[in-house]
C-alpha cells in the first residue's frame, strides 16, 4: 500500500442516507486537518459539514486525493460517479477507494490516470507481498485493540488511545489494518486482503522496530470467536506481538453479528482467550483495559456495568465517548 | 481448483537427491494406481521405482497429466525442464505444478497449452474465490488432523485414517488442503493461498454437506502455536467444524521448526487449545486420538511413550507406520 496523498477531498456520490457516508464521517472526525472539503453529485442529499469544493478548487487548495467517502450497498462503484472521478483525475488528484469494485476495473479511469500521472488506490485490495512471520521480538511498545465481535469499536478505540497517548506527551502511532483506518492514517495494511500464509508476516511489517518508548496502537480485526474471521484475528494478533491488549465490547450484543447461533463469550473468558493466544509471540502481554460502546446503557446502567466489569477483570473499563480512555492509558504508563 | 486429470506421469527433472523427489514419492505411495510412470532429464540420478515412460508413451497409455514431482530449492522451475514440459503438452497432457514459480509465467508454456487445448495447473496458487464462512452446520461427519507444528504428519495421518476407515467398510473422503495432498486427491484447496478473509469459507466449501454416515478426513495445516501460520490453522479448523480431531506430534521436536524460541506445548495443553478453538463451530468436538511420528524412539521407548500419553489423555495413541491408526478409527466408530 503506497502512502496516500493528503489532504483529501471527500466524495459523497449521490448519497441519500447519512449512514452511507460512514467513511467520510470517520475521516472528518479523525483527521479533520487532512480534509479540505467535500464534493457530490447534484442528486446527493447528504453533507458531512465541510466546505463544498469542486475537484479543481480542491486541487487549487492543495488537495492530493479524492477519497470515496461512501460505502454503497454491495460495495459497487456506480457508473454515474465516473465523470466526477475523471474531473478529479484531470485536476491532478489521486483517487482513493475502499469499494469492492476496483477502480482499475474502469478502463476510462485507468487511461485518464495514466495520462495525467496520478494513482488509483484501492485500499480494500492488496497487491503487496509480505514475508512469512518470523516471531522475532521487535523494539518499541505495542498496544492491540481486540474485540468480542466485528464492528464494535476496535478502530475507534485504537484512534482514541493514540490521541490519549499524544495528550500525555507520548510518542504513539495508529497502525491501520482496515480500509477506513488506512484512509485516516494515510497508510497501513488491509489485513483481511492478504494471502492467508502471510497474515502474521504482514502484521509484523505493519509495526516495525521503533524507539523503546514509542507506542504502536494497532487496529484489531474480527474476533477470535467469529466463525468466519478468527483466522485473520489470530494472525494479526500474533504478528502484532502486543505488550498490551484492549478488549472492545458492546454489551447490547449477545451473539456474533449476522450469526445468531454464535454466542459472544463472557468478557473474562474473552480476555483469557486473547491473552492466551497473544502469549505465543509475547509472553509478557497484559490486559490494559476494556473499551465499551455503552450507547445502549443509561447513565445509571453504565456506572453499574463499569463497576461490575472493572471489579471482575481488575482493569479500567471505559467508553471513549463517555469519559474517554485515559484510565487505560494511565495503566499502560504505570501511573495509575 | 479444477479437478486434476489422472492418471499421472511423474516428472523428476534433473533431480540428484532422493529427498528432492518427496512429492513424487508421496504420489507413488498414496495413489499408486493413478501413476503410469516417471520421466526425467538425462542428468537425473533419482528414480521413484515406477516404469520410465516418455510423455508420448504415457499419453498413449492414457495419462492425463504430467505432475512435477520435485520440490526444488526455492521452489523455482528451472528453464532446463521446459522442453520436457512442452513435449508433454504436445502429447496432450495437462501440466500440474506445486512450485512457487507459476507455470503461467512461461509464455512458451502458455502458448503451447492454449494451442493444444490442455491446462497448466498451479496447485500452490489459487485464483478461485470463496464466500465468507457462515458457520452453518453441515451434514456428515468430519475428522480434522491438527498438529503441534508444521510438517510432522498431518497429511500422512489424514490419508492413513481415510484408508483405515475404508478398510472398515466406511464411506470416507480425504480432503486436501496442501499441494501434495491436492495432487494425491486430484482436488482440494491450497488453504494457505486463499485471501485471509475467506480461510474459513474456503474450508466450508472443501467439505460440503454429505451423507450422515460419511466421513470427511481433512488435512490440517500449520499449528495454533506457530508464530507465522496459526491464522491459517484456526480458520481451517473453524471452517472444517470437525466432530473429531486427531492431534499429530513428533516427540523429537521440542520447539517449532526453524523457530527455536517457540516451544511446543505439552500434548495435553495442545489438545485442550485445539478443542477449545474447534468448539466455536462444533460444540460436540472430541479428541479421537494422537498420531505420533515415533521414528526417533526405540521399540521400548515407543511402548513407554505411548502408554504414558494414552493414560494422560485417555485416547488411543498410534503411529501410522508402527501399528497403524486403527485404534483411533475404533474410537471414532464407537467400537472400542
Amino acid at each position: 500500500m503506497p502512502e496516500l496523498r493528503k489532504p483529501y477531498l471527500l466524495y459523497l456520490g449521490d448519497a441519500q442516507y447519512p449512514t452511507d457516508a460512514k467513511t467520510a464521517c470517520g475521516l472528518r472526525d479523525w483527521c479533520r486537518t487532512d480534509v479540505v472539503g467535500e464534493w457530490s453529485l447534484p442528486a446527493a442529499t447528504v453533507s458531512v459539514g465541510v466546505p463544498r469544493l469542486s475537484p479543481a478548487d480542491a486541487a487549487a487548495q492543495g488537495a492530493g486525493s479524492l477519497v470515496i467517502g461512501i460505502a454503497s450497498v454491495g460495495g459497487k462503484l456506480p457508473d454515474a460517479w465516473v465523470p466526477d472521478l475523471l474531473a478529479a483525475i484531470e485536476s491532478g488528484l489521486d483517487i482513493v477507494s475502499g469499494m469492492h469494485t476496483r477502480l482499475t476495473s474502469f478502463p476510462a479511469l485507468v487511461q485518464a490516470a495514466a495520462a495525467r500521472g496520478v494513482r488509483l488506490v484501492d485500499v480494500r485490495h492488496s497487491d503487496q507481498t509480505f514475508p512469512a512471520g518470523t516471531g522475532a521480538k521487535r523494539t518499541g511498545m505495542r498496544i492491540a485493540t481486540v474485540g468480542t465481535d466485528c464492528a464494535l469499536g476496535k478502530k475507534y478505540s485504537a484512534l482514541a488511545l493514540t490521541n490519549a497517548l499524544h495528550a500525555r506527551g507520548q510518542k504513539a502511532t495508529f497502525r491501520a489494518t482496515g480500509q477506513t483506518g488506512i484512509m485516516i492514517a494515510g497508510s497501513g495494511v488491509a489485513i483481511d486482503a492478504v494471502v492467508a500464509d502471510f497474515i502474521a508476516g504482514a502484521a509484523e511489517t505493519l509495526s516495525p522496530d521503533n524507539d523503546p518508548d514509542h507506542y504502536d496502537v494497532i487496529e484489531g480485526q474480527g474476533a477470535l470467536f467469529h466463525p468466519a474471521y478468527a483466522g485473520v484475528t489470530l494472525g494479526l494478533l500474533h504478528g502484532s506481538q502486543p505488550d498490551w491488549i484492549v478488549l472492545c465490547h458492546d454489551p447490547s450484543r449477545k451473539t456474533i453479528e449476522y450469526r445468531p447461533d454464535f454466542p459472544i463469550p463472557p468478557l473474562g473468558e474473552a480476555a483469557k482467550h486473547y491473552l492466551q493466544a497473544a502469549r505465543i509471540t509475547n509472553r509478557a502481554v497484559r490486559l490494559a483495559g476494556v473499551s465499551i460502546n455503552s450507547s445502549s446503557l443509561s447513565d445509571t446502567e453504565w456506572d453499574e456495568y463499569r463497576d461490575v466489569v472493572s471489579r471482575e477483570l481488575g482493569v479500567p473499563v471505559c467508553d471513549p465517548l463517555r469519559g474517554g480512555l485515559d484510565p487505560i492509558v494511565s495503566r499502560v504508563l504505570g501511573v495509575e
